[in-house]
């Protein structure tokens, strides 16, 4: 797993379509479901008939966290839900990428409940892509 | 209008309904359609049987901005769509808020063109809050 600037991405030869359905199974055993799903590819070509990798953006949200975080910072929501994206290299290179939460929260300073909040969301992202990583993908 | 930490607020003597319709517009008017809509009430009673205030989380994007953010830096996806959030105060004020793309960008660093892109986008959202604030809401 690499830590980019702002976030947390691996690369899998699993294909796009595997790789959308293997993240969400993986967020959602962390307890994030997948509430929003923008399909750049789609959207870039609907609105600007734009050619585009396959690329999508889903809003993971695992609803104690936001709980904690809302009664935390109720502006937090601007940084809700987690976004993780999937865009094709190849048929079969798919990077996933997930906001890392701590980043994040560097935006929004010094909330103790709130950076707790985050280091758990930030944990438990770090195991769904490394579950994915990990898995037998042959 | 307030600039915050991590993004611009504005109070509104509107209802929330129409708070949610008009910024909705006015986001519109500057380029923006809400691609997604969390509406965080309904979502915590619903999964943690938690009663909320009326909070909705709308995900704002500009489809030519997020082409050129997303040529600029593919990974840009984590910070996309831009946040509005509208949540209700009391029945007579509610308020809005939006990430401020620039805020978001620190994390992503010194990419000249997505600097660009996200001083075009924080303008837009500046003034489609101010467009709300300074309407007659008689």
């Amino acid at each position: 797993m690499e830590q980019t600037a702002y976030g947390l991405r691996i690369s899998t030869p699993l294909a796009f379509d595997q790789a959308v359905a293997h993240v969400t199974d993986a967020l959602k055993a962390e307890g994030f479901g997948v509430l929003t799903t923008i399909d750049m590819q789609a959207k870039l070509k609907e609105k600007l008939d734009r050619d585009f990798r396959k690329y999508v953006i889903l809003g993971a949200c695992n609803p104690p966290l936001a709980h904690r975080a809302l009664e935390a910072e109720l502006e937090v929501g601007l940084l809700l839900p987690c976004n993780v994206i999937v865009y094709e290299r190849t048929a079969s290179d798919t990077v996933i990428g997930a906001m890392a939460p701590l980043s994040a929260l560097g935006i929004v300073g010094d909330n103790k409940e709130l950076q707790e909040v985050a280091t758990e969301a930030d944990a438990r992202l770090r195991r769904a892509l490394a579950a994915i990583e990990g898995a037998d993908v042959g």
